[in-house]
């Protein structure tokens, strides 16, 4: 149970009912996921943080996929339960295999131990690495 | 200054030296960069984590330049300085260009944000996203 | 089921005793929180966070429900599922209501973003912002 | 040195030099941060985060002094360098003095060092912590 | 439930079953931890892990309860729940009492909570403390 | 530059020299760290501190070298730059060498990389795992 009360489906309040429309379309859903349904009880938070997923996650240079294994990537580095399983779940659905899977979480899991030693040992840059764009 | 005394190339230490050269070899450089020279006060862990990183990151079912990205997206979740810059530059150099970089960040912050929505909120996985293999 | 056993508030050991006493007269409760029986398996420990506590939460420049809402905030970004639900509780009890807590979360998820953000482009500090008192 | 190109004033993109004029006249500042540079090398991401900041940090609920300590509560959290000397400095220009900067890193102090006691002995959450709206 | 598909120890993966064999050995014990047949459904990152955990838990310099101490501190920090159940019921196997534990555990969050002051307030380093091996 | 304006040694604030004068005597140095100049702009937050540190780095269960090398172990996962340099070098003292931070650094990294893939895949707790006191 989150610390909000969530926001059915049937409520009369009508941004949120576009926002929903909106979910249930673009992600061809037939239901409103609790993450929506909680932040649903701040309408303002709602509509940003959905367009703004909307706008970062649609087909770019990168990939919807490999956006779907970075967001995973940062949820297991956050260790965010939701997030995990539902960009697990999305990634999934668009194609990634356990072998894909198991891939993205040795390279998670590298950098998580090469970050921990290069701070730990507080290593200096190398000048060769600092570049721009 | 690294918390260690780094070891230098002309180390005589000849399990070093092996591990240098495969660095050199493998990433095609001529230098070794200062966190192999940090953890060569360790030889038993420059080993293992070269080892490591070169298993991880050879080329798979992810290529070699999705596989930096999420080691940027890593590394910035992490905060670790050394790291973000040695794989944005290794990135760049794999083609990554600053709208690839523009888009990858993107991703990163806004699941960042929701990460802590979901987890500041307590909200409940949905049955839907609870999947295996 | 916590790592160790916690202490029930019929123990033998008048110090804790003592502490268990204090923290219902100053929270005006009349059961011992969880987190409280679990630190007294270490007695010096709970005492030090108790009066720790105590002295920090106490009304001064800023007020109790600011202070709890930044624990909050805290706890969420460091994911302490605890943390989160008690304090957001506290909140409430102090009169923090959904739109309190909407605006709270949107603050604290737009700055995870822009933190990682920040340091994932490794953004030199402004010499404006570099203030001291 | 950021690790892509920062974008200057004089730059001919557009929609750039409109995001830059509503921060210098929302912010009251005649100069632009290094983060709104750096976040313009890639310009979807700027607008969206700068109108998101804009819309977050809007006096409503929470006041802004509030809202910027919490600010700094999260960067000092995550440890976000130029996020906390940022927010710090946005705090002061509201009246932020030192005395009201040693209680709010008091208290985050105090929760970082709760959080990681309350996961660390694994603590289940008391049931009179479990709240809704 | 895990993201994948745990690998039972029936498997006719002939890898997978000695490092299963492996465990069960080197460990003690007579059942396969959860962890592991997760990991396996991904074989070489299973063989990898194993092996490095198998190399960098060995006695050394440090004692396997210190290890396991460390290993305690650091889970807890990260908050990975399976970790801390993990490590502390390692440790306990190998002496640790409630004592040693409360100790532990005041140690690691006085530390957590010291972390976020010295970075929160932008602490520079004292010249006394760079030093190196 | 810390955030705040250091507190030297020629305060006329009586309380914080008493301070000041038990840490140069229980530490055995002759000037103070900046982190204690930090804090003592905020005189409760300094006297709670080193008192809390004092009585939990203090001999007990855990000798103080262990000790220190906790810190090293939780201060390298937070990334705490300051905490690093500082721990490291009183480890050193205590006679911590190139060897033995070795060993603790692989034990540090490697925890991190687990703690993640025990997230990540969200692995449930084994029973066995499932101890008290």
């Amino acid at each position: 149970m989150a610390t909000v009360t969530m926001i059915e489906e049937n409520t009369k309040d009508a941004e949120v009912r576009e926002v929903y429309d909106d979910i249930k379309e673009t992600r061809g859903i037939s239901y409103i996921p609790n993450i929506w349904k909680t932040l649903a009880a701040h309408p303002p938070t709602l509509k940003r943080i959905w367009l703004g997923i909307k706008s970062v996650m649609a087909p770019g240079r990168l990939d919807p996929l490999t956006k779907e294994m970075i967001a995973v990537a940062v949820s297991a580095t956050n260790n965010c339960n939701y997030c995990i399983r539902s960009h697990t779940a999305a990634a999934r659905k668009l194609g990634m295999d356990d072998e894909m899977l198991g891939e993205l979480m040795a390279v998670v899991g590298m950098f998580n131990q090469t970050n921990v030693l290069a701070n730990g040992y507080q290593i200096e840059v190398d000048e060769q690495y600092i570049t721009t764009g």
